[in-house]
């Protein structure tokens, strides 16, 4: 027996090397900011608490591994832009860097080897789609903040030559609209169709194809839409579907986790991780009946220090979390425009008005906007045990995820360049 | 081919079933309080700025998982007994229980198992061999805090009968050597060989034997003996090694990874992760040797709210840490009894003495001693980027490492009672 065993082990290991061929289409989700204290966050902001069991999320189902963040020098904490160009080309680079390397050089991005095989490529972003991490998979530049010469380069790119993308949606007619360039004019005039009204996404009906919602990133979506991404994904993945023999490549962010880590607004990041986790579920059903796609979430980073408990207390308030119905910052704005400090409060959060918080929020008002914030943000995270410790990132590990053809691939702890690694050779088969 | 490779497929799915047994021996340990910032610090805390890769840690080279640490409430943080009890028994319950439910009734754990199947059993801690984690292997109690009670039941244990752990290495003779009952003089009676001395540990030549190091926990990694607990896991693999034909069963705590955490002190956990990764390597070791052994790592829950870069800083200063030659306690403790408190910061770190911090000790050293150690740990936080949110746990998942026999059982996201359940099914094969 000992024998047969052994030879079927071989057999077996030498079948799967041959058996095993690259995904024919990649779908590559990255939550900007998304660091393991969010997706535990998200798994108990989800519970209900009249049940005796906690429910996976979406996120539970398909963990493989972890991924090391650093960038290219020995601060250890990156940023999006450094992280993103990792993400995108397998190269390390310096905080700031859009897809060039430590010489400011460019490095070669999936997008762009894809674009090369002849696969239909797409972005999709809650941010401006010429953010930080798009921006690393279609452009090049020495600094993110660049955001005019990042969108030109979506025309003009360096690398694969003129037009890399096929289909992009997100935020961005500030960039695209300027005095010195109509980029969506030249869009239109490369033969893409264009939208810039969400509600008319539809009217979107085959790629080449631009969609810009936003003037700059989108509304939160606790603040408007909460299944913006999530309606951006489906859209995405039905423009995808099946054009091209040659598969596709799409990389759809969660951008704006990071923006509420940065605000330290728990209940923003929340309604963050709700509309990606739904977006990651819309992924998740279409490798369900395309199985030769390959479906891998990551993150570039983790953002703001979120704990789930603070101040020496051994819980976390969900309840609390799930009863704030708009961002901090819209809180702020309606307290700054009312004189009924209270029924502005009771409008947007469950957290009784206790005198102590009268005094606290109208205190802050005398003192302006940016006090007022942080009045509102104090209550809120006190209130919920939510510890933050930054208004930026930090440098722990991030979580990824993989599911559909080749999704064992991402198993064990990893360098976030050996995720695009590992992608940008299943493009190249 | 295709049906070939189908067939193959078949064949091995089966065959691995078929092939895998259960392993004979099982190392598990728990690094208390190690919460992923902990992992991730570890790495970039060994790292060597003068090399541009940052080399793996043991722990990158092995990691599974991850696993959800919530008790059995809605509060979503753990304390270590509840952490332990489920980690021990795969029964959650409150936080303080000892191996006991939700109604104080006393549950099975993998160590009385063990025992019953006339396993070897063996428990190591750094802190009193009857602190939470430790004693929810191998007692019950519906209170943690009862610490004479715990240490009792290692000798009239509930479930499994008389002296159910065959080796224990840790601290506590204050719990052992009473007034009401000489629990040494007991286990002597019982045949077991005894040491109280740490440097004399080799006296220790067989099983059964308790060694106790220390009143209550040992001396920090940082401030004393950096590799005690790789020594006390070299000499119980040692102890254990082939003296038993039905294997054994040990679990090896590096407890005060959480201590540090409540602390708030960086550099002592740096310290206790360093001797928590050198015994790592000794059980990696043994399971080399010995392919029939499987080994897994968790944590029970993270500690302190740890994140690596704060206050909107970019970086995480390693070398700052690594200049700490001491816990912030003793630092704090040799402040006080000197006049020349240049002259004692200078000996124990490589932080610049600046008139702001001169000034910042000697106000804080009036107000007394929790003042100071405030003040110390504040300057070592502030320099090095180490940010901190609570002086208690956190609700961020854990990893799951694994190594050796079945360790791929222990892959994706878990609840942490799976392990337990796992361990305790591979028990009773
Ligand atoms: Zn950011
Ligand atoms: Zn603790």
């Amino acid at each position: 027996m000992k024998l047969k065993l052994s030879l079927l082990a071989l057999l077996c290991s030498a079948g799967s090397v041959m058996a095993e061929s690259a995904p024919k289409n990649i779908i590559y989700m990255i939550g900007d900011g998304m660091g393991p204290a969010y997706t535990t966050a998200y798994r108990y902001f989800k519970d209900d608490p009249n049940t005796k069991v906690v429910d996976p999320t979406v996120f539970d189902t398909i963990l493989r591994g972890m991924a090391h963040t650093y960038p290219d020098d020995h601060t250890y904490v990156t940023d999006s832009a450094a992280g993103a160009t990792a993400l995108s080309s397998g190269h390390k680079s310096y905080n700031g860097a859009i897809a060039v390397d430590t010489d400011k050089k460019p490095v070669k991005t999936m997008l762009e080897v894809a674009k090369e095989r002849g696969m239909t490529t797409a972005l999709v972003a809650t941010s401006q789609i010429n953010h930080a991490t798009p921006a690393s998979f279609a452009s090049h530049n020495e600094s993110r903040r660049n955001y005019d010469e990042i969108a030109n380069d979506y025309i003009d790119n360096k690398i694969a030559g003129k037009l890399p993308v096929d289909l992009m949606l997100g935020g961005g007619t500030k960039y695209y609209v300027r005095e010195d360039r109509n980029l969506v004019e030249e869009f239109k005039a490369a033969g893409y169709q264009y939208s810039d009204d969400f509600a008319a996404m539809n009217d979107l009906k085959q790629v080449p194809a631009l969609g810009l919602f936003a003037e700059v990133g989108l509304p939160f979506a606790l603040d408007e839409n909460p299944t913006r991404l999530t309606q951006m994904t489906t859209k995405a993945l039905d423009l995808l579907d099946g054009q091209n023999d040659k598969g596709f490549f799409v990389m759809i962010e969660g951008s704006q986790i990071d923006w509420c880590g940065h605000a330290n607004d728990i209940a923003c990041a929340m309604g963050e991780m709700d509309d990606f986790a739904k977006s990651i579920e819309q992924a998740k059903a279409y490798v369900d009946k395309n199985p030769d796609t390959l479906l891998v979430i990551t993150a570039d980073h983790s953002t703001g220090g979120l704990t789930l408990g603070a101040h020496g207390q051994y819980k976390w308030e969900t309840d609390v979390i799930k009863g704030v119905k708009a961002t901090a910052g819209t809180i702020t704005k309606d307290l700054l425009e009312s004189d009924d400090l209270k029924a502005v409060w009771q409008k947007y959060s469950d957290i009784e008005f206790t005198d102590a918080n009268s005094i606290k929020l109208s205190e802050a008002k005398k003192m302006g906007e940016k006090a007022l914030l942080l009045a509102v943000k104090d209550i809120i995270n006190h209130a919920s045990f939510t510890g933050w410790t930054t208004g930026g990132h930090t440098a722990i590990d991030v979580q990824v995820f993989a599911y559909g053809k080749r999704a064992e691939d991402f198993y064990g702890s990893q360098n976030n360049t050996a995720i695009a690694d590992k992608l940008i050779d299943f493009i190249k088969q």
